[in-house]
């Protein structure tokens, strides 16, 4: 039955070049080649209608959002076992932010099957809208799994380098020492105390400017504790 | 197998008195039960460990806090199958919002739960922020379909008034009625215009106020105008 469909989908329906299309980018053929026509509709076409209403991708958007948002909330979960609630929303508000997603629009190049169905110039936003939206039909056309398979596969692994969206963004201190080597300004962190707290250590650390303290913090992670006080001398410049 | 590990967890098993709970409160056995024991542990209680690490339902939050939310858009997208993304939105906002969760919560009774798991009185957003919890450990447990049934069966059949929720919260025309009838002021609605737009109805409406203008703002809906116009009128006041 599902074999049949596709073969239909891929070569007799009405959609069938749109099928083929998705096929290469999804991986699978679609079977409701309907809905994901409808994801790549920008609100600035108003040619499809359903009665009196003009539809466009932004319902599929609403919904393709908050999949995304899940997906990636599952994701960190299971890869930082050990990672508190605090650093899990930090990482996917990095992750789930719009230049991301313009971006890999743009690389999965939505552009070629957005021209097909819209009139003006397509720009990066509206690349990131549809792929929020093309996640929203996966997951009307095949449920959850796919769509969490999709984003994954053909999202994460493929566009996203996590491991540097967690060394780079909000990196206070590589801001602070690159501020320091710009203005010429003497950047240290000093070691102010090593304790145990609950059995683990714990390291208090300053940063110095020109061996002046301009910021303080303690952490059971060495790494984090530079970066809570880098933002501390960051906010004070 | 799942009849036995059912068994198991509900006879034999050291957390059987929870087992139990859970039976009543989700309506089927759960697999993992210690997954569900972290869901009630508040942060206050630092006597569960993983290795150095204490365990409380923050990260389970983090998850479930997101599975709610896309089950939500999910359920409204369903529902309302011509409404735009803003409505969808905003119906989103007034349903996930926290004082909804810390009642559901309540009326669920996970205080009766979590007592056992805690030193500290219960909070209302604690229970709030327990339910999130739950919800990702139903997600880890047993996947997300089950988090979905869960989420529309226990928690919005049962507990939200989604008709409610659509007239009532952020209703400016019934707030300034009520502003009115309170201080005496005459409110008026009153029709400017009713044209065509792209082959539909449209209507441009007015506040009054003793006779006043106060508001003008038009809509394919007129209750929609009504609504925007009060709004404007409302910030005027």
């Amino acid at each position: 039955m599902g074999f049949l469909k596709s073969l239909y989908n891929l070569y007799f329906s009405k959609d069938k070049v749109l099928a083929v299309r998705l096929k290469s980018l999804l991986g699978f053929v679609p079977n409701k080649t309907h809905i994901y026509k409808i994801a790549f509709h920008h609100r600035s076409n108003k040619g499809l209608h359903n009665g009196n209403r003009i539809i466009n991708n932004e319902r599929l958007e609403f919904l393709g959002d908050a999949i995304f948002s899940t997906v990636i909330a599952d994701y960190l979960y299971q890869k930082y076992p050990n990672a508190n609630e605090g650093f899990l929303t930090k990482m996917r508000s990095k992750i789930v932010k719009r230049k991301t997603l313009n971006k890999v629009g743009d690389l999965m190049e939505l552009d070629l099957i957005m021209q097909q169905y819209n009139y003006t110039t397509m720009t990066g936003s509206m690349l990131g809208n549809a792929l929020e939206a093309l996640i929203g039909a996966i997951y009307l056309d095949k449920g959850y799994k796919q769509a969490h398979a999709f984003i994954t596969s053909n999202i994460l692994h493929k566009y996203i380098d996590i491991n540097e969206i967690e060394k780079t963004d909000d990196n206070y201190k590589s801001i602070l020492l690159e501020w320091g080597q710009k203005h010429n300004q003497e950047i240290q962190f000093k070691l102010l105390q090593k304790y145990k707290q609950q059995k683990r250590d714990r390291f208090k650390i300053a940063v110095l400017i020109n061996g002046q303290n301009k910021g303080v913090a303690d952490n059971f992670n060495k790494t984090s504790a530079e970066q809570q006080a880098s933002q501390l001398a960051c906010q004070s410049l």
